[in-house]
């Protein structure tokens, strides 16, 4: 494996223990914690579910690699604050969801070598990428991989 | 400047970007904040400063740049756990150790090359390092950037 391609197979398992983290956490905590606010007045352990499956899912078109899986959770967990929406999907719902999001992006992402991970991603107009080359599809995964660190972080406090 | 290079530069700016944040975060906290226990019963705000500047303290070593700055600190928030010690350093001065020892790192990170970033990192045997080569200085930056993410998102619970 050339160099290039060994750097940006070390940003990917940098994600992938992230995940696995969180897959771990979220395993551990019963419904009853995950319903509890983390600290009186924030996010609700199932708040962060749905937000990591909602801001995950909005990876996919982002890094190119196809259509959101749950856009109907978008509105709910990504334009809304917690509390603000009644009748939120069940918590296994949103376990699960997150888990199929983050299973079609691993998929592409064992597929994908360091050319592809230094392509713009979509929110970036060709014209800005030619001046800002950094805005690339690796620092996507760079920041989405430090956004889930840091609520695993919160999520922890519910232990 | 050449792929792998540029990629390496994407690794660090995330890093940076973490270093950023934490900073602006204890800038913005007050020092009875910071006194409070995140959740009943988990670490204090100060705890995590402490915490924080030991673990990158300990960075300094671990990836061949010199010698820890404040190895005073390590007993304290590394093999204490919150309020085990008595009679802490302020807060003032936590922080001021935090931005001391990330300028150090960032001081070396600023010449450090891809080829540099692969080496192995001084906590893996020479022979172990040959069947496991991702465990190089990049993965120590991947993995303490998130450790960073982590604990910001439990901070960020102070405000």
């Amino acid at each position: 494996m050339n160099q290039e391609n060994f750097i940006a197979n070390n940003v990917v398992a940098g994600w992938h223990n992230q995940v696995k983290a969180c897959h771990k956490l979220l395993s551990e905590l019963s419904d009853d914690q995950l319903m509890k606010e983390i600290v009186p007045g924030k996010n609700r352990g199932i708040y962060l579910v749905g937000h990591l499956a909602a801001v995950h899912d909005r990876m996919i078109p982002l890094l190119g690699l196809g259509d959101h899986l749950f856009p109907a959770i978008h509105l709910i967990f990504l334009q809304s604050p917690d509390k603000a929406v009644e009748n939120l999907p069940s918590i296994d719902e949103l376990k699960n969801q997150l888990d199929q999001v983050n299973e079609k992006l691993n998929a592409h992402f064992a597929t994908m070598n360091a050319a592809q991970w230094l392509e713009k991603h979509n929110s970036v107009s060709a014209e800005d990428f030619v001046k800002e080359p950094h805005r690339n599809k690796l620092s996507v995964l760079i920041s989405r991989t430090n956004h889930l660190a840091n609520h695993i972080g919160q999520l922890l406090l519910l232990r």
